[in-house]
């Protein structure tokens, strides 16, 4: 089959690899119907992250169930299936308490799992999915084929921005910020007005980006950055800041803003991947009774509840693809999101 | 009148000073009925944080109103009151959402207010307490005197305990570490028992404050510090550790032992004064999804929530005061905590 690998800072292949099959017993073999390139593969693409040697790459896919292995209950062959970006079993200690990305016997696209056997990346024709069971959330019939964009949303960006908001602890409302104009903050304005934030603010120097906003529900948008970013927010919202920020950048001058920018006693909920590991003054913090939540959002926990909503017609993240290309053109995809002519590339096979 | 006056480190003097009065229409002058001292007067005291020139110090009283302003309306010449270590003004912004330590209007004890007039510090015989109305609050009978420590302590470390237990969102069933085996410490463990947690672990290596922590209601006890605490903490707790740790000392190694002990997708509630700005590493925290949450505990909201307990006999904070003296022994006071001879001291003037 075909699968895409990253040899090195923007080197995208595709290339023929093996074709994966059941080997364990727990696992599934999905043939992939839409994937899709996410902004933390611009980490490695842009040579931020290292790559040491090429390997697959891609963590979100939904596709189609070929085959099961003996022990699989939850999905069978034809099952339509959405995969979250991290493996998990579903029965540790972890997955009960709703924090797959911990799961005790979990992991990631395009590694070796703990059996030994090499797990297949999501940009690719088909995967090999362990502790199917556990990780893969099968559709009870065949979506209408104008939904996979949304249904792929699920697989990572919109549960992530989802996780932002909640982590936040965004309600009826909530007054809301939201730092970072990629998929995973527009989703993130999407998640904060689902649950019911009444004020929602982009900060946002992309006009395309910040209409998309404004059709998830944005109510106002902030062009300044930094100390005028911050002091632009306050404005806007009482003189005293936002109830929570949502972080969905993870750089040091993203954090910044969300501190900034958050009233005394507000919450900031963060999703962005800490690439530059910054860390957080307690001080500032301390005096001001911020509190922070997130991380890398388990995805799996959510997409039953968001799903439901998809398949009501009420929640439409598949919007942030705006650029679709055929799997052999993955390269270009990269680059498209690279330069920002494309807020988020879906691959189809 | 006497009060006391930090001079340089470890000179501690009581004093002779101007007799304070109304001096504003929101004025309350309170004479005090019983002060005590607070492990973060130790931070000047043994000159962690520099004393520049002589001031007052002490943040946490009880006292019976003598006069008031003409705006003052909450409380009457006669009222026993109880006075959080923030002053605040109960009608901003801040206020209203609960973050009276944030208020708009309010500020510190033994410190020159936004008028313009100094505000006398706690360990005195008396104290003009500005914007009286949002800052005290009036008992509505004169207490049993059995009940003044209780009370005290709830212009500090109740609260402030409280407040990592609220902020680290304690519930029936959440397991719990604190780490800090304080006055604040133990009333987290009070404070997480209150709230319904079943499993509170104190974190201490002092027979008499693991006595006190049992009495508070801790279910067990960590010796070990460092790695082997963190070790000892999971074994005793499924192998993952707790879903919150109350952080009640604010070092570098209080929060290594928080975030070492957690369980991924916890949350650390914390209060201790960060006197070493002490910075927490994003990725650690985004990898476990580890929630931080506390500060300086708006101890006004809590009062009237946890004054109702201690009235009605179900909450008896007041056990942490293990020494009492006369407001002219002070400087033994802070001898006493200093060598951890005393966990709290009770001065009377």
């Amino acid at each position: 089959m075909k699968a895409t690998l990253i040899h090195a800072a923007r080197d995208i292949r595709l290339e023929e690899v093996a074709d994966p099959r059941v080997v364990l017993p727990g696992d599934a073999l999905v043939r992939v119907v839409a994937s899709c390139i996410c902004g933390s593969d611009l980490w490695p693409y842009r040579g931020i992250a290292p790559t040491d040697e090429p390997h697959r790459i891609g963590h979100e896919f939904v596709g189609v169930v070929e085959e099961v292995g003996a022990d699989v209950a939850t999905v069978a062959a034809g099952d339509f299936v959405i995969a979250p970006f991290a493996r998990s079993c579903g029965v540790c200690a972890m997955c009960q308490r709703g924090v797959q990305t911990s799961c005790l016997n979990g992991g990631w696209w395009g590694e070796t799992d703990r059996d030994g056997q090499f797990v297949d990346a999501g940009q690719g024709e088909y995967v090999r999915v362990p502790l199917a069971d556990g990780t893969l959330v099968a559709l009870s019939e065949q979506p209408d084929p104008a939904l996979v964009p949304d249904l792929l949303a699920l697989s990572d960006v919109m549960g992530t921005g989802h996780h932002a908001a909640v982590a936040a602890h965004v309600q009826t409302g909530t007054s809301v910020v939201v730092v970072g104009d990629g998929a995973v903050g527009l989703c993130a304005v999407l998640a904060a007005r689902r649950l019911g934030a009444d004020r929602v603010v982009i900060m946002s120097r992309n006009p395309a980006r910040q209409e998309l906003a404004r059709a998830f529900g944005a109510t106002d948008v902030v062009t300044e950055r930094g100390d005028e970013g911050v002091a632009a927010v306050r404005d806007l919202l009482g003189g005293i800041g936002p109830d929570a920020v949502l972080e969905c950048v993870g750089t040091e001058g993203s954090w910044q803003q969300a501190i900034g920018a958050v009233r005394d006693g507000g919450r900031i909920g963060y999703v962005g991947v800490p690439a530059e590991n910054p860390s957080l003054p307690v001080r500032p913090l301390f005096s001001r009774n911020i509190a922070v939540g997130g991380g890398v959002a388990p995805v799996r926990h959510y997409i039953p509840e968001l799903l439901r909503d998809v398949l009501a017609g009420r929640l439409r993240p598949g919007r942030v693809f705006d650029l679709e290309l055929p799997l052999d053109q993955v390269a270009e995809g990269y680059a498209a999101m690279d330069e920002r002519r494309a807020v988020k590339v879906l691959l189809r096979p």
